[in-house]
């Protein structure tokens, strides 16, 4: 087979302007707002601090029924609900909701946009005074996984639960729910950490590193300070998007979608100047990378990217702890369900059992289950019925031990 | 730990400018030149060719004892000796060589450009026109790996060899070799296909496209004629190599060789402006990815990275025999040696042992060797000691098999 030339992503789009970007103004998110602000790990303090959360179900009068859920790195709140951008479902609907395993006739269900996110929650595109001003960009101070638990907390108090039934994450929420865990242990009585590390490997570090310079790369990075032209980086944050989902995906799921298959290129130059050979075909999984890419840019900010995903890369929760694992975890009565997926290589097993070893180290009560599947790491948000079942059995046995009606 | 602020790879590098990338006036390739031209598969003629190649050893009288060396995707002709551009010891010095497992004292080692190159072979550089004219730019013709075969025979017959002794060659190179044997089956005694498969799946698709976007995302691809402006697309180009680089080693060879370990950032930004809580420093493998992606694009071509790595997506050997790999080697009588590496996640051993199995279906003479390694895909161009046995030993056996002296 003969190739065809490549035509770069936006070869017919319009451009991605910023209208696409931001969310639409008539968008509310729920908000809570401290006055106070956040000292951060690095010396910082962001004041004042806005979370944006949303909830689904009713807290028990005891408050004792409270599900935290935390989202990945391009998640955000709209766990179980039409999203307010995208108008896509919400991200964990099969997993969320009246009678499902985290179910929401039993269960008060939070789920928090991360500190440094743009959607709602305190971060790169907002503004860096009180007064207003112009967005911190660039300037947002770094912050760390415990500073993301460390501001869910607030919201968590402030809606008066003093300690969460449980804690569940996927990913870079997984890190969330093992930071959790390590920091108020007293506040969690159950936590379910999926597809996740105690770490960032270095290959997930270089991943990472290659998609920040994927934005840096973009003609309308300008720096960090893109609003001013009205732009966004659109293009690098596209490349970055598009490597990161191949590592979201296993071999075996590529290969079972697409394989080889070839459709016709709308985007592909015809007739002259455009070179010899043209069939107007692309590989379908090409489509579907730029239609990743392009997707994602219309509702994930720049900044908000580079500053979560340097997040990850400094997340060590031994290294909190004397290099020890076992250590941040001693003495904690937390019951953990670690969950991992057989074709996850950018969270392997491995690293998954290393956290159960360590849990087993401290004497927790931890249970482990590796689940059967060729999705990969994206398993987490797919339909996989073992899946739900473990998660579903693990918070029924737990609500039982908790009392709860 | 507290991450700093990402920086941009060329923070305080100077723009790399043509000077940086074209090789220097001074070298001077060894070129065969085909007034003829090249008829490619894609039904363009590319009139003249010039394909620039090097030799090592003698030829013997009888013209029987030549191995061809084909290249990968980044590599080029200068196998066993100081490269001319970059200072830096042959690719394969470690095999091809006097005494070596590709012993020079006995074998005359052919290394070609392939085509769409850019040391030397007609590629996207080369002049349009007989009489010169601006590059060729991405308005050169796709080529497929079989016309980069059919271009290597050319040069092959031009110095006298009617049937070559072995092809051996890695990745891309590996590619080369099963079409030589499935193109040129009587021109080829031995062949050596390394970490390489007979066709590009889905997820090495998804790489490649997503390198391609790198380079079109970037302020100075200026639609793939970036010569008119006196600049290159470096840092496109270098999120394409880093990228790749990712995914020629293993998870296990980025932890043993940098772990989670931080260095002090040179480039990083200090004092007013560019943020809080900035500690200078940086994780070892985000520093010796900038390096390697800065280095890749003083010495290669942004256009024929996309012309090669079209090429090797649209590689299937079995695609151009009815779907059936075994047909394309129906009757040989090369004698094959296949080899993979454990670790090897790009190329993993499964597709060589589709090779093989095809071969054997064919009923060639094929040897399997799968070699331990915790080096991924680059183990074929790194220190293996039983890889150079197992390549020794083949083409030892071949040559008694041969009659050569």
């Amino acid at each position: 087979m003969v190739p065809p030339p490549s035509v770069p992503v936006d070869a017919q789009a319009q451009p991605i302007g910023p209208m696409d970007q931001n969310p639409p103004q008539s968008t509310g998110h729920q908000h809570a707002r401290f006055i106070d602000g956040l000292e951060l790990e690095c010396g910082a303090t962001l004041k004042p601090l806005t979370m944006a959360y949303r909830t689904y179900g009713r807290l028990s009068e005891a408050a004792d029924n409270a599900v935290l859920v935390c989202h990945a790195l391009t998640g955000d709140q709209y766990v179980a609900e039409v999203h307010p951008v995208t108008g896509k479902p919400g991200w964990w609907d099969r997993l969320v909701g009246p009678g499902l395993p985290i179910d929401t006739d039993r269960f008060f269900v939070v789920c928090i946009n991360v500190l440094g996110g743009c959607m709602g929650s305190t971060g790169p595109r907002s503004a860096r005074s009180e007064d207003g001003g112009e967005p911190w960009g660039t300037d947002f101070p770094p912050v760390t996984v415990r500073d993301m638990v460390r501001a869910q907390a607030l919201v968590v108090s402030r809606l008066g639960i003093d300690r969460l039934f449980a804690v569940v994450g996927g990913s870079m929420g997984g890190m969330q729910v093992l930071s959790w865990a390590a920091t108020f242990p007293e506040r969690v009585f159950a936590a379910v950490p999926i597809a996740t590390a105690s770490f960032h490997s270095a290959q997930n570090i270089a991943f990472n590193e290659v998609s920040r310079q994927a934005i840096f790369a973009d003609p309308d990075w300008h720096g960090g300070r893109y609003w001013q032209d009205g732009l966004v980086p659109a293009r690098g944050l596209a490349v970055a998007r598009m490597m990161a989902h191949i590592t979201y995906l296993s071999e075996e799921a590529l290969t079972r979608k697409f394989g080889r298959r070839v459709r016709t290129d709308p985007a592909a130059p015809t007739g002259n100047g455009a070179g010899i050979g043209l069939f107007g075909e692309m590989f379908e999984v090409e489509s579907y990378l730029r239609h990743q890419g392009s997707s994602f840019v219309r509702r994930f900010d720049a900044n908000s990217y580079l500053t979560i995903t340097r997040a990850m890369d400094y997340f060590d929760v031994a290294a909190d702890h004397g290099g020890d694992l076992a250590a941040a975890f001693a003495g904690t009565s937390t019951r953990f369900c670690v969950v991992s997926f057989s074709s996850d290589w950018l969270f392997p097993t491995a690293q998954s059992r290393a956290v159960a070893r360590a849990l087993n180290k401290a004497a927790a009560n931890v249970s482990f289950v590796e689940i059967e599947t060729d999705k990969g790491h994206d398993a987490f948000l797919l339909d996989e019925p073992d899946f739900d079942r473990t998660v579903r059995g693990f918070l029924s046995g737990c609500a039982e031990h908790a009392g709860l009606a």
